[in-house]
C-alpha cells in the first residue's frame, strides 16, 4: 500500500499545492487504486505519475465543496476514455449522485463503465474478505465525512520449506494446513497449522478525514491507526479563524491523533499562505503533541512496509 | 489586443496540451479580459499568466463537450475568492445555465457577482459602442458554434500639435472638431475635423470558431477576418476520420481561412497524437493552400498591431 498526495491544498490551486486528491495505491493487496476526493485537475496530477485511471476502482469524496469534487467530470470522462470498463463505487455526500449525473448529461459524456453510487456514510459503507471501510461525520461547514480504511489480518503463509521437511506431500493437505486445520500424513505423524505456517499479520489501518473542526468523531476514526491524514488549514497561533471557518489548526491535528494514539500523522489540505519554509514552524507546533507529523506535499509518497508494520516517506516530487 | 492560448488540446488533457480555453486580452481596449471555452485546469493555466480572473468580464462557450467547459466550475470559484465583484455574462448553447447552477448549487459555491446567461447564440450576440460579436452554428455531433468578434473602427484622434499650431484653444471646440465638427474660430478662421484629427482606424476581425467539420458557416464567420482560431484534430491524411467524428482536417481549416479571405489562420484543438516535431508536417500540408498557418501552443500569444493592422507572433511557453 502506498499513499500517494495529488492535491493537498485548500480552497483554491497555487502553484505548489493543487486542490484535495490522494490515492490509496492497492496495487500489490487488490490491483487496484482507491481515491480519496478529487479536486480540479487531479487528472492533470495524474499525468505526472504512474498511476493509471482505469485503475482506480473506488472513489471516496468527504464532501461536496469545489476544491474536493471539480476533478470528478474530468477523470470520470478520461477513465472511460483510456479504456475503463471496470465499475466504479462513488462513496459521497448525498448530491454527488446528481452533479455527477448532471454533468455527464449535459456535456453528453458516455461513460464506457457504470458507476455505483453510495450516499450513506455512516458506519460499515464497505466490506470484502480483505478490507472495511467505516464512515462518520465530521464537524464542518456542510456535511464532511471521515473514513477509516481497515486491511484485515493477512491469512497465515505457508512456510513451504518447513512443510517439505515435515513431509507433506503437495496437493489438498497444503491446502488444509493454510485454511489452519490440523492434517494427519501416510505415516501417521500430525501435522498442525501453526507448524508450518508464518503467523497471520495485522493489516493497517489508515484514517482519510475531510474538512473539519477538531472533534470527537475524527479521533474514533483515528483510534490506533497506522496514519492519519487530517486536514491543517491554519496553524496554531490561528485558533480562533479555524474555528470560525469550520477548520482545524496543525494543534487539532495533532491533538486528534495523539488521543487517538494514532502512529502517524500527515497534515494536509495546508493553505496557500504557508510558503514551504513554514512547514518547519509547522511541525515545530506540534513536537510536543505528536513528533511523528510529517507536511503532505504534492506527489509525496509513503509506503506501507507489512513486515516491520510501518509507513515510511518514499520520495517527494516526483513531478 | 492579444490572444492568448491557454489550452490548445484536443479531447483530454496531456503533458504539451491542456483542454480548450483562449483569452482575448482587451486590457488596452476595454480593461478586461474574454474567455473562449474554459476547459478543465484553466485557472491552474492562468496562474502561469498575468491574467486576473477578476478580469474576465465575458465568457463564450463553444459547446457542451467536456473539454470545454469542466473549467468552469473551478474559475467562477476563484474569480469570486480573488475578489472579482463585477457581473459575468457567459454566452453559450442551450444547457450552460443549468451546468453552472447544479455545479453551483450543490457545492454550495456562493459568488460574490451576478451571472447573466446568453443561450441564445445566432446572429449578433453582443453589441456596443466599441465591439460586436456574431455567432453562428457550426457542424459537429452536437451544436457547436463559432464567435465573429468585431472591433469597429477607432474614432479619429485628436493631433494636438497641428490644432494648437492653427491655433485652436483648448476647451470645446477641441471636443467638437473629435467629434467631426467645423469650427469658427475667434479670428474668423474655419477649421476642419480632418484638419487636427488622424484618420479613423479600422477595427480588428477575429473568428473563433468551435469544433467543426469543414462548412459553410465557418467561412462567413471567417470573411476576410485578421485571424481565425480554427480546430485542426485531424491531419489531411486522415480526412475521412475527421469527418466522421465532426471534427476537420488541419486542411479543412486552411480551405475555410483561404475561402473566407482571412490573414492569418491559428491552427487549435491539437490531438494529443501529434508531437511538437509533427507541427512542420501539419504546416507543410496547408503551405499551398494557406500560407500564413500557425499552430497554437499553449501559453502562445499574439499581438495585434493597430497601426500596421496586423496579428504578430508575441511569445511562447512564458510558463
Ligand atoms: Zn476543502
Ligand atoms: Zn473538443
Amino acid at each position: 500500500m502506498q499513499l500517494l498526495f495529488l492535491g493537498t491544498g485548500a480552497g483554491i490551486p497555487s502553484k505548489q499545492r493543487n486542490t484535495s486528491a490522494l490515492a490509496l495505491k492497492l496495487l500489490e493487496e487488490r490491483g487496484t487504486v482507491w481515491l480519496f476526493d478529487c479536486g480540479e485537475a487531479t487528472q492533470h496530477q495524474i499525468l505526472h505519475t504512474t498511476l493509471k485511471p482505469r485503475k482506480i476502482e473506488k472513489i471516496f469524496i468527504t464532501h461536496l465543496h469545489g476544491d474536493h469534487i471539480f476533478g470528478l467530470p474530468g477523470l470520470l470522462g478520461s477513465r472511460s476514455f483510456q479504456g475503463g470498463d471496470e465499475p466504479l463505487e462513488i462513496y459521497g455526500p448525498t448530491g454527488i449522485k446528481e452533479f455527477v449525473e448532471t454533468f455527464l448529461r449535459i456535456s453528453r459524456t458516455h461513460l464506457t463503465y457504470d458507476i455505483v453510487f453510495h450516499e450513506q456514510l455512516e458506519g460499515v459503507i464497505f466490506e470484502d474478505g480483505t478490507m472495511r471501510v467505516e464512515a462518520a461525520l465530521l464537524d464542518h461547514v456542510i456535511p464532511s465525512h471521515g473514513f477509516r480504511i481497515i486491511q484485515k489480518p493477512l491469512p497465515p503463509k505457508l512456510n513451504m520449506e518447513r512443510a517439505t521437511s515435515l513431509g507433506v506431500p503437495k496437493g489438498p493437505l497444503l491446502a488444509k494446513l493454510k485454511g489452519g486445520e490440523a492434517v494427519v500424513l501416510e505415516d501417521g505423524t500430525t501435522i498442525k497449522s501453526e507448524d508450518v505456517t508464518e503467523a497471520s499479520q495485522p493489516g493497517f489501518v489508515v484514517a482519510i478525514l475531510g474538512d473539519t473542526r477538531y472533534c470527537e468523531a475524527a479521533v474514533a476514526l483515528s483510534r490506533d491507526a497506522d496514519v492519519v491524514v487530517h486536514e491543517a488549514t491554519f496553524d496554531a497561533e490561528t485558533q480562533k479563524l479555524a474555528k470560525d471557518y469550520g477548520h482545524s489548526t496543525i494543534l487539532d491535528a495533532a491533538k486528534t491523533a495523539s488521543r487517538a494514539g494514532a502512529k502517524t500523522l500527515i497534515a494536509n489540505h495546508i493553505s496557500a499562505r504557508f510558503l514551504p519554509d513554514d512547514e518547519k514552524i509547522l511541525i515545530a507546533q506540534v513536537k510536543d503533541v505528536h513528533p511523528r507529523t510529517w507536511i503532505a506535499r504534492d506527489f509525496a509518497e509513503y509506503e506501507w512496509h507489512q513486515q516491520a508494520h510501518k509507513l515510511k516517506k518514499k520520495m517527494e516530487n516526483h513531478r
